[in-house]
């Protein structure tokens, strides 16, 4: 048995599916008890059943428990470290579900206590759907997950927390933590942020315009707006949390859309045919990888 | 019987689709007549027999039909146009499948023949292969086809463009040229610059990051890189011969994507949470209208 007692703090898409998770396999943990923030999505919880407990405070939640897991957008991390630090048990391990890692560390370690095992782990798996009902057991089978321990991090207790993720179905992979904001800034914050802005610069156009926009969305649109129909506070939280590197890939970025832009303007053709066949090379690669 | 004999012009993916269409509908065409540019597409043409005859020039193809449909990259219009022009049919429909509009009409109404009747249209429908073995009669099927008649329009020859692509299966739309334009730059050609543009920036990245990035490319860089995978010549014409809408609509995201950028800099987070429920409400747009 992984975890005596694992505490899931923020039950919804992901903190539902690693509890879900955790109760349909064996090994993971004896006894799985959560918490929310508000008493409407406690309720939910009880009555859905994943959890074996569900308290009121996160403070009760982490008393006893050897596992305690963060699932609540990285923005409220600080205030959720807050309350529960001074209840941690001794040799606990505490890990998170974040997107953002840099941020995480900033923000949690400087009220980590003595003898408390910190594992910053991102499973990158997910739904555009969220809340208590939005999680499901097998959410994290052949997704990949990052773990990004610290240097020092306590070696028996990262392989707990890999050992839960591959309990999980997910591949495991270690990253430091620079490396990790950066890459997924690029295969993931980024392609949000744009998502979000398309969709609010055809919502911009004229009335007329914006209703044909609608109408005739073609394959293209609709896949930026299947991945804008995320969760509000966890993408603000994520944007505000990876700042740096967001901004860094958005700035690589728009350079590259204005020279082919310009390309465009003064009808560079072969540029633009170059542009257009990187492009299909590193989806080639995307295949080759059978992530496609 | 709409057309005893019709003309596809470029018998790649949409060509061949159209070929492939009106010889497993009975009133569309009573013979289908198709022509390549290349030998060696020909010949497969006559491989896979979804034409009753393949002639060696576009001159030869039109003569005695009395519908023609341009389907080669939007880009090679003025060419082919100025090769058939001497040969089409008094009285023929010439129509055509390109995803522009106004450059279209710029390129073949110069050199209209007096009697010949010119009815541009742009069925949204399409994969990411291309040549004439991607091509299949039921890739209309659902999907929106914009006819934009000009002024002065031909009433029974509109009419006959529509009874064919209604005949495929699509929902057929009138606009006129500079909406379409419009339209299209926004849910198709702006989406379509953008991937090619991020996998771009994504394969600039250090080789130990690009690595990273295939690896771990999540769901919203996947979407990116399966619109990016389209073909080269076709793309390249559309960007070149829709500059002004795509250049606006790209002008309008850019400006959209710099003010998320600048909340995101100062941590304005109403502004940040503002964009995402934007998005949201515009994708809640496209299920309602059952297009997601």
């Amino acid at each position: 048995m992984l975890f005596e007692r694992l505490c899931i703090i923020g039950p919804g898409l992901v903190g539902g599916s690693i509890a879900r998770m955790a109760r349909a396999h064996g090994g993971v943990a004896r006894h799985v008890v959560t918490t929310a923030q508000s008493a409407a999505s406690r309720a939910r919880v009880r009555e859905l059943g994943f959890a074996d407990s569900v308290t009121d405070t996160a403070a009760e939640a982490v008393r006893g428990a050897d596992g305690v897991i963060l699932c609540v957008p990285v923005g409220a991390y600080a205030g959720v470290m807050a309350e529960i630090a001074p209840h941690l048990a001794p040799g606990a391990i505490l890990s998170d579900a974040g997107s953002t890692k840099g941020s995480v560390v900033r923000d949690i370690a400087p009220l980590l206590p003595a003898g408390v095992h910190f594992v910053p782990a991102h499973p990158m798996a997910g739904t555009e759907f969220s809340g208590p009902d939005a999680g499901f057991a097998t959410m994290f089978e052949g997704r990949y997950c990052i773990i990004t321990p610290l240097p020092g991090s306590d070696a028996a207790a990262v392989a707990k927390v890999r050992a839960m993720w591959e309990a999980a179905g997910s591949m495991v992979e270690t990253m430091d933590v620079a490396t990790h904001d950066k890459v997924v800034a690029m295969v993931s914050h980024l392609p949000h942020l744009i998502a979000f802005t398309i969709c609010g610069t055809a919502d911009d156009l004229a009335e007329e315009t914006r209703e044909a926009v609608l109408k005739f969305a073609a394959s293209g649109f609709r896949d930026f707006t299947r991945i804008a129909g995320s969760d509000v506070a966890m993408w603000r939280d994520i944007f505000l949390n990876n700042r740096e590197a967001l901004l860094e890939m958005l700035a690589r970025f728009t350079e590259d859309s204005h020279a082919l832009a310009r390309a465009v303007r003064y009808g560079q053709a072969e540029f633009i045919e170059d542009r257009i066949h990187r492009g299909r090379k590193i989806r080639r690669g995307l295949i080759e990888r059978k992530q496609a």
